[in-house]
């Protein structure tokens, strides 16, 4: 073995910010080996508004407004409108970062061009592999690019938050809150995309973080690094208040997508092709596809184990490496 | 690499038969590398007394009357009785052979000993790994064996037909129908037990028997061929008929958990803690117990994927010999 350069991977994140997506774009920002292209608003967690409100702030908190935000889709390509589920709220707070205000201001605005545009303009522009699409709420706008651009199916390699199946659904016994949010855009995405790595709840609720970790981030004694402990320390209380099963911390959902999307070693993965039910009681189930099962392309990998300590010592120390530069730039 | 006697593995078949039980009895008594020591009779294909009549017939067709015969426990462990479900009989046949007489007949009686206690006494007398019992039906009276002896928990290896985790289920979205015949006891099976193998529909119905080789099993001009494939052309018929998706043959669930029980190469499995629904509309469901998710100790290891062309290669092959051989000794 001898030393190679670390290969920088280009990413988009899908937002719907959120909690656990502001913990994501942290990491991504904080990451050597990743460069943020642009941040894509979706719906989710908050309203539209609401996320690409908290991407613009949270990037001017990290002094980081070179980077550009569109906005998305705002709704499920089956409904009209869409409005906050209620266990978003509860867990996400009103204001996306459980009602903790993020310690910065902007006048920037989201740019004019459409989140649709950018994605499909950038897996035009970047070869093939180089860049990586990661949603972490609903598909909606995913969808949409693929199909105003039918050219980009084969190019796209979207590493997504979303899903589960080795596990129970965490909006429901089937369900996740992700393709629960249009579970029809989420099938046209499994269905035709050539490239998918599904980051669901089989992994993600083993990535936890723990009080002793939104310590440390107090500790640095900067102000993105308590915004970010008491925003987790919400997301934490609630967890441990709200969920089912509470084993000891969050689910770094979105960060663990983000991660792999970067570095895909942290996980094994199932090579499979999945769907997504859309009627009945198992509606936003993912689950395989009886009628690809001989299929001998699969183009989903569900990530099905996580390296989780490798995983959450790589996600503390680059966030803690990350407030402390926030703060000696200022 | 060195050639190397190849190790005898001891097999107890629990059979509900059943057409692919009849199928995976015939693939184990035509493979060098098993020993079948006893078969225990359950129900869920058939009720209990017709499965073992059959296995009776079935083990006198092939001259193998020194292989003893148990009785299980015939009805749900939450139920007073047992009848067969009406898919069960379309898929099977009344007698559980497709309608097609077993082409021979025997005055032997099944064994005084229970099911139970030859599986508690069998588990006890070999040394932990020697001996793997294979489940093809209902988990009664493995679950009930695991209750009267608690010491065999830690010892016995169980590799299963039955569940899902990745796919739909064969009654109905969530549920297998061997799971679905008492969830109960699948649930304290996978709760307990130290090691099993999980042999579902993920990779059962990737497992595929034609009509070319029913044909080449009935060129064979024997008997016991002739009888082979007119009860799996039945079986292949229904499921061409009632399969929701049907991909150029049947299924062939447990003879593929059989093999597997011989040779776990010809499966790659993912380890983890399964629990069993119990309630509402998922009843019968396997999926991954949440409480159990960090634990380090996983006690089931579920095939994901199978060498499929190996598979039915290797079944096909041993049920030709073994056919051949037994009109041979006639």
């Amino acid at each position: 073995m001898s030393a190679s350069k670390e290969t920088v991977r280009k990413i988009i994140l899908d937002l719907d910010t959120g909690i656990d997506d502001t913990l994501a774009l942290s990491y991504v920002l904080g990451s050597p080996d990743a460069e943020l292209i642009g941040i894509t608003g979706t719906y989710g967690n908050v309203v539209l508004d609401r996320g690409v409100d908290n991407d613009l702030r949270l990037l001017a908190m990290y002094g980081r407004e070179d980077i550009p935000v569109f906005k998305g889709i705002d709704h499920p390509s089956t409904a009209d409108s869409f409005s906050v589920p209620p266990d978003s709220e509860i867990f996400h707070g009103a204001n996306g970062t459980g009602n903790i205000e993020i310690p910065a201001r902007t006048d920037r605005q989201a740019s004019q061009q459409s989140s649709v545009d950018f994605i499909i303009d950038a897996v035009r522009r970047y070869p093939k592999g180089e860049l990586v699409v990661v949603p972490t709420g609903a598909l909606t706008t995913i969808a949409a690019a693929l199909e105003k651009a039918p050219d980009i199916v084969d190019r796209i390699s979207i590493v997504m938050m979303g899903g589960t199946l080795t596990q129970p659904g965490n909006v429901g016994p089937f369900a996740e809150a992700n393709i629960n949010q249009d579970p029809e855009a989420a099938n046209r995405v499994f269905a035709t995309t050539a490239d998918i790595t599904m980051v669901g709840l089989d992994v993600t609720t083993q990535a936890l973080m723990s009080r002793e970790d939104t310590q440390a981030l107090r500790a640095t004694g900067t102000s993105a690094g308590r915004f970010l402990a008491d925003m987790t320390d919400y997301y934490i209380d609630i967890s441990e208040k709200e969920s089912g099963v509470y084993l000891g911390g969050c689910n770094l959902h979105d960060p663990l997508a983000a991660a792999v999307a970067i570095d895909p070693s942290l996980v094994t993965t199932f090579a499979t092709n999945l769907m997504v039910e859309t009627e009945g009681p198992q509606r936003a189930r993912t689950i395989g596809d009886p009628s690809r099962l001989l299929d001998t392309v699969k183009n989903t990998k569900v990530a099905l184990s996580v390296d989780a300590e490798r995983f959450t010592r790589r996600f503390m120390d680059r966030l803690l490496t990350l407030v402390r530069k926030t703060e000696s730039e200022r």
